[in-house]
């Protein structure tokens, strides 16, 4: 531990330290230099304002257009400004999801959903895995868009266990709450299973999202259990990663 | 509702089905289904097993050597595959880490931390808002590299109020649970808030974390509280979205 004027430091090990100098482009530093900088002067402004112009950045930092427009890109994936017309403005700020996503509250956030499809199919070998069922059962499979603030923000698909609940057809409104309606029929929910990764969107799924195929989006796979603990529904749902942050509460104080 | 078949459907909204046929480059589109099909072909294949060459299977798929090279980049950047010297192999399975990543049993899943820093500092305006501390507070901030079976999967940042958490230089093991050592002293934890988002790798991380500056990355900032709802520390971690799922468990009796 290395003290010089009051900061305590201990240093990478070597071979880290080498890592920290690992060959990235001079360019690509420059962007996230340009990138900071920008992120910084955007502090100042409100949603909606405008961003200046990318000529005016690259005067502003003394570098290429293309340089500002590469750090401007970064930015908007990550969801900071949107284009809007010929311009760009500074994004609102993301929307924040609980986990699990069907829970209470999610609608008073002012969430959407829009149906799709409802069909009737086979459950393949993930969705007959994650549902417990015998490979080929057949299925029905909801798909829905769910939309904050007029923007569609994440798209979700439902398979569920025909022979169960094909009574859903009748009785269920898909713009309201599946939990609730299932739950409503007798069918304990005893909890969930959640898993979240990254992935980057096909160009069905961007078109349906309005967003670039390039950016990332979450995908999270959700399993309702019963008190038996029997799968009652799989949700398969890829939100934008550029609209959409999760947040999770553990413990009973947490605020 | 349209019955075909056995099949029931329900028809997306007029608007819906425009942007179903959103302006989509023809060229993306092959790109997508080249990608599908390696897909499809790769659950043959066993972790560490090769894949085959992009002049075979652009041979195979009838596409150019272009379309092929975008395809596996973008499995890459799935985390499906990865680069090994000058070919390509089956990616491992994704590393799972359950929410909170501080929680039990995550030492057994057979993750090791290193330290990077240890340094004393002032806290900027978001961390002091998070530890409830007035701007400018003195802090001390670890920066810590997290490894699975050898690679480095998420680099942490821990924020704490130097004059309540001071004494920890002395007392702690950085190799160990923070919240163990801090939990031991009295500090009893009612719970957390994590928050998680999207974003790109800047180039000091893509080198510390060994991956490309364009792999989405998780951003998990979590504040522990203690019985009096004040917060302890602030983790602000990144996680390799090729690496790294999280999951969730809600309720007592998910499996």
């Amino acid at each position: 531990m290395i003290h010089t004027n009051g900061v305590a430091t201990v240093s990478a090990p070597e071979d880290l330290r080498t890592e920290v100098r690992a060959p990235v482009g001079v360019a690509l530093s420059k962007v996230y230099r340009v990138r900071a900088e920008i992120d910084t002067m955007l502090d100042e402004l409100r949603p909606g304002d405008r961003v200046p112009a990318e000529r005016e950045l690259a005067g502003r930092f003394g570098v290429a257009r293309e340089t500002v427009r590469h750090a401007l890109r970064d930015l908007a994936v990550e969801g900071r400004i949107r284009r809007q017309g010929r311009g760009t403005v500074l994004a609102r700020p993301k929307v924040v999801r609980p986990l699990a996503p069907e829970s209470a509250g999610e609608e008073a956030a002012g969430v959407v959903r829009r149906l799709l499809s409802w069909e009737d199919g086979i459950a393949d070998a993930e969705v007959a895995r994650d549902l417990d069922l015998p490979p080929r059962t057949p299925i029905m499979t909801l798909e829905r868009l769910l939309f904050a603030d007029g923007d569609p923000i994440a798209l979700e698909r439902i398979d569920l266990s025909l022979d169960r609940f094909g009574w859903l057809r009748a009785a269920f409104d898909p713009l309201g709450s599946l939990a609730t309606t299932i739950g409503d029929s007798g069918v304990e929910y005893a909890g969930a299973t959640e898993r979240i990764e990254t992935v980057l969107a096909a160009p069905r799924e961007a078109g349906l999202l309005r967003c670039r195929p390039a950016v990332p989006l979450f995908r999270v796979v959700r399993r309702g259990i019963d008190t038996q603990g029997r799968p009652i529904e799989r949700v398969a749902a890829l939100y934008r990663g550029d609209r959409v942050a999760f947040e999770v509460r553990t413990g009973g104080r947490g605020r």
